[in-house]
């Protein structure tokens, strides 16, 4: 999940100097704010500093981040909208995103793997149409139901350019990559196999033979109905249950799942869960102890270092024993 | 679930002479309102019109109805603050609200059954702290685990309101009751278990008694969760699957779940899913055909009437067959 942020008082700092977008673009910044929480924190792994919705506006799609929350200022509202969309083209259109995670694969220097990421169809999808955040995204889901051929149409282009950013982001040294559904979990099954999850198992395909792992999020989703989608790892929300993830997604690894709000208001409640957490997954080979989601701009910082400290003692103690 | 509201034009006509509250403390108001739909729509059962939040200023938590969704005016924002809250006296505090079921029912004249409601207490707690709705009650959910015995004690008090609410209703004609966790699927299962749970299986034990049946509506939490909560039914929102929560629920019956989005967007698609669920479901005893959550204002009209009928048609032919 994304580990920088305004939490850091290092990263408010740089906040302060810039806009969001601003941030995003220019790799001096993206690399500084990629490192912060690695130079801070004892983490097995860094991620790009960066926005699911960073390449939009090269199909055609701008975006602002406004206060409130991200906004894409001419909507997709009909389904002629979606044949004037293009498709991205990584290195003509944003080439500095890329060179972004080349520096920041040189400041790390090999002390860390590099998550790279991009957003999943349907929640680009979700942006696209309703043009904003929203708590169900009522009309995006409304314009894929009414206007099928046109709703995969779009899912069909966002896919197409979320894995031509994915694989850019590897070419340029990402170790590692990650695919946010995040509003995956509005929809019920026979809408996730139809909207989600064959534009993830595009995604997955196109990027598995660059021999990266490959994480999937699809927040809310249940575990089951993500089995078989080919991911190596499925990272998961802090309302799945780690046992029952597991039983039904093994082989694949798995990722998560302590809550941000848990971890943002007892240190000690947090502590104990993590610890919980990692024991309970202690004959799980391919576990990664991770949040359920984004760390809350409220977080007290000691908080976050006293359960990262947990974690790797469970780790050492069970080298120990 | 809710079955009055803005897509109705009759409503909307209503709606304009009074504000929200006012329509909730006015029996006559009521009773108008609750039978609108059993009489545009060959429905089943009635359900009140009220709102879940509507006993909360008899605890001493005044709340208003602007535009943007229900406001409590002093929410909970210390532990002390829960000590100050009282507790609910139906007759005294709102007999209005009763007088509006008494009322209900009287015009109903045995047509239809008709179902109260009332607030779980964990959706209800969401609320009286965070003060307003929010997309994941981070400062609701924080309060509970930083203020463990103040939450509890918060939760304690509200269950005892919320199954005195329900048991006035009963008692004033009501013949089936539902219980809406709206908010519980914001939980993971550890804290589904402390916060919710817990509270809802003291509802439905003080209700049990009365002989009505009890439905139970969790929305997002896991079926499997749910089990031996001691509903007889239980509502699922769209992101349920159906088979999958009647095999881990049964015997209790099950409620739902056409997505709200699918009904307003469109029609065709809204009865083929209508009439797949009713015939995925038609070995099934107690199986309550209903929408996932309430219907959204902007819902053409004869949507809701194709997929009654739609649904009265499988039931027609399966008792030919």
């Amino acid at each position: 999940m994304r580990q920088a942020g305004r939490y850091l008082p290092e990263y408010r700092e740089i906040r302060k100097l810039h806009t969001f977008l601003e941030m995003c673009h220019t790799p001096e910044v993206v690399a500084e704010v990629t490192l912060q929480p690695v130079r801070r924190f004892d983490l097995d792994a860094a991620i790009v500093f960066s926005d699911i919705l960073v390449f939009l506006p090269a199909l055609g799609l701008p975006v602002e981040f406004p206060e409130g929350g991200p906004k894409v200022s001419r909507p997709i509202g009909a389904p002629e909208d979606v044949e004037r969309l293009g498709s991205l083209d990584p290195g003509r259109h944003i080439p500095e995103i890329y060179d972004a995670v080349s520096l920041c694969v040189e400041r790390l220097d090999g002390s860390h793997p590099l998550f790279g990421f991009c957003g999943a169809p349907f929640t680009l999808a979700c942006y696209a149409i309703e043009g904003q955040g929203s708590k169900e995204f009522a009309r995006a889901r409304a314009f894929l139901l009414r206007h099928e051929r046109a709703g995969h149409q779009l899912l069909d282009k966002l896919a197409e350019s979320a894995a031509a950013h994915l694989v850019a982001q590897v070419k340029a040294g990402a170790t590692a990559v990650q695919v946010f559904d995040t509003w995956a979990g509005l929809l019920g099954r026979r809408d996730f196999d139809e909207f989600s999850r064959p534009y993830l198992e595009r995604i997955v395909t196109a990027v598995k033979p660059l021999g990266v792992p490959v994480f999937v999020f699809a927040r809310g989703v249940p575990a089951a109905w993500q089995a078989g989608l080919g991911a190596h790892v499925h990272s998961l929300d802090w309302r799945a249950d780690l046992a029952e993830s597991r039983r039904v997604l093994a082989p694949a690894g798995l990722q998560g799942n302590l809550d941000p709000v848990l971890l943002a208001s007892s240190k000690l409640r947090a502590v104990a869960t993590a610890t919980a957490m990692c024991e309970e997954m202690r004959d799980t080979q391919a576990y990664v102890f991770n949040l359920g989601h984004g760390v809350l701009p409220e977080t007290p910082v000691e908080n976050v270092a006293a359960v990262i400290d947990a974690v790797h003692a469970v780790k050492l103690a069970r080298r120990a024993a």
